[in-house]
């Protein structure tokens, strides 16, 4: 049967990086795109120990129905959690289990955005969280992103001169793809913004904890009297993706919604992997399991800094992160997208620009490199194929 | 900071049944509200050591990033259960794994609906759907429930006279509130109407497998050669609702939107309650477990109407299922939602019919009643003082 899709899911395309999960079913391929975690860190001995004693002793909490907020002890856990390591101060009430950070934003936009409305985005931004958006008929706003965040003056232009703005999205910390970390100026100014135009800002923070310095900028949230800040943190990167497991701070009022927004969408977050993550806190130091991450992806990317030095033409500049997972290349002339196709044939994967951006149709010179995924022979290799490619442009 | 709900969210209201739960935690509250499955027939133990071994063996599988489509393996699982056991014929690329049966409606709505459409649903039905629908902005047409489902006429009258209808809901297998199991007649003629009008039906079959006597009627998806059918099942109420397991069956067309539904939502449903449930079925003979099911819910379905001839005052009528897990009954000349909260205070749960319709504003005189739940002590003595409060108005 014939059927067209409804308006608001008509400007959506799939994530170019999913899409290329299937590219990855050939073995000889190396992936610099994505953003998986390193497998070898998932403490896979801890939680299979601890998934047996749970469903052991605990069958109810973990087979029966939960409640939509989440867990109750796994969010007391939680609130020591952002005390301790993001100075967020917050109640029960103030938080909403959910199934990843995506689910966050996702939830966060079916609350808040009328069909189009505008949300300001850092340009460029991680798709998730644009897909979110245009997936509720949000008109999309790019601010350019600079080495120290969002410009200040086109994010004050952007406000005035669009109707009907309702989100300011900023992922402060090594920025999904730009790797870029805002300022605390830039943080102070952008939190007064808000606050001052009645927007809400969602501060995304999935890779806050992995810096490589073990330098962490305070959150936008740890500034928040006035309840203007919807923050959105996620277990992915500091425990395993594959459990699905963030949760949403945001203020009593909104958190209300927001449980409503959960009920409607998956009734509640499943049981396990919320007492999986519980149970791994209170048995072991999830601190020093980040430590181990900062650790091994400092070493990775400075092996992926030192291969792109070698390898690749003097006219591309890159960021280099001080933290996350990537590292982001402009390719001054170059569509990116057909770089991307050209890589795929040389068996190497990368995110061409025009992914992040809010209008995905336009030329984009910029690309994501991933160097969290592949071990480090590979990271070489990848680096290496990749030049391989580039340099038919740059003779 | 105060804010707008989007238009869409205003006319939700959160779920009474979930709302119950805060009573729940009184001790000497009996629930005949909620839809819990008997926690006692979880197979835990099985599920504990399949944990440890998938955690132990295949860390990658559990905890990396998988597919938004859902894990390969789980959904050809699925593939021969639903042929084996619904005679549905189906490709790999026509089923999205989902968390919960709620998401594949949530999904479903978020791709078809515009705001202002009209979706056909029974009249009762599960609030749950209900509140998808309208947190898509939907137009709810309510169509009479008979003894043998939908009523006919009424239903090609909806159609005719509404605008933009785009969905018809239907539960066909002892629907959730009423009880009521549709006739293979009117499964025949709601495809016809629907395909004829170019409308799809959302088929929602959670308990089909509760048959008390063994007898299950063939899925409306098994006639479907039209693509009209979109089929929502779930490992709720046949393995642990906790697990929040499910997929949606529906033409390969449909489901590339689906997944991209599912990946803006939140990126996939988390690994390890997909690899338990696939585990589970190739260890286990799942049906063995259902029928343990059927067995015990018959028990106590057999136990509540008992009791309810013995306790209820003679006006109440109801509806006796012959499987699931709800009686459905009507109090003439009785506001529901005020007889709801007298129960409260002589500390029995039920479920007031306005939960379950299409304008939760108007005084209704239905009521559900839960026997899957509490121990069977349990379900005597809350039929007893439900019949105290009904008592109060048939003198």
């Amino acid at each position: 049967m014939e059927f067209s899709v409804s308006e608001r899911m008509k400007s959506l395309k799939g994530s170019a990086i999913r899409e290329m999960f299937k590219a990855m079913a050939d073995p000889t391929m190396i992936s610099l795109a994505g953003g998986n975690p390193a497998a070898e860190l998932f403490p896979n001995e801890a939680l299979a120990q601890i998934a047996s004693d749970i469903l052991k002793n605990n069958p109810v909490g973990a087979l029966q129905y939960g409640i939509s907020e989440g867990n109750v002890a796994l969010r007391e856990k939680i609130i020591e959690f952002v005390k301790d390591r993001e100075n967020i101060e917050v109640s029960l009430d103030e938080i909403t289990i959910v199934s990843g950070g995506q689910q966050a934003i996702e939830i966060t936009s079916k609350i808040l955005l009328n069909e189009g409305d505008s949300v300001i985005v850092e340009a460029p931004s991680f798709v998730g969280g644009l897909n979110a958006f245009r997936s509720y008929g949000a008109n999309l706003v790019g601010v350019d992103v600079e080495s120290d965040g969002m410009n200040i003056e086109k994010l004050k232009d952007a406000i005035k001169n669009t109707p009907n703005v309702k989100l300011i999205y900023t992922i402060p910390n090594f920025q999904n793809p730009s790797g870029v970390t805002m300022s605390v100026e830039k943080r102070k100014a952008i939190y007064e913004i808000a606050r001052d135009n009645g927007i809400f800002i969602i501060e995304d923070n999935p890779y806050g904890e992995l810096t490589f310095d073990g330098v962490k900028l305070p959150t936008i949230k740890s500034f928040d009297e006035d309840g203007v800040v919807l923050y959105s943190g996620s277990f992915s990167k500091i425990l395993a993706p594959g459990l699905r497991l963030g949760y949403l701070i945001a203020p009593k009022t909104f958190t209300e919604k927001a449980v409503l927004g959960k009920q409607v969408s998956d009734v509640h977050t499943p049981c396990l992997p919320q007492l999986l993550a519980l149970e791994f806190m209170n048995r072991y130091d999830i601190v020093e399991l980040i430590e181990k991450m900062r650790e091994l992806y400092k070493k990775k990317c400075n092996l992926m800094i030192d291969a792109m030095k070698k390898y690749l033409p003097e006219e591309i500049t890159y960021t280099v992160p001080g933290g996350g997972l990537f590292v982001w290349c402009n390719a001054p002339g170059i569509d990116t997208l057909k770089l991307s196709q050209e890589c795929i044939a040389e068996k190497v994967l990368i995110v061409p620009g025009n992914n992040f951006a809010t209008d995905q149709s336009l030329v984009n010179n910029g690309f994501r490199l991933n160097f969290s995924t592949m071990p480090d022979d590979k990271i070489v290799e990848g680096v290496k194929r990749l030049g391989t490619v580039l340099k038919k442009y740059y003779k």
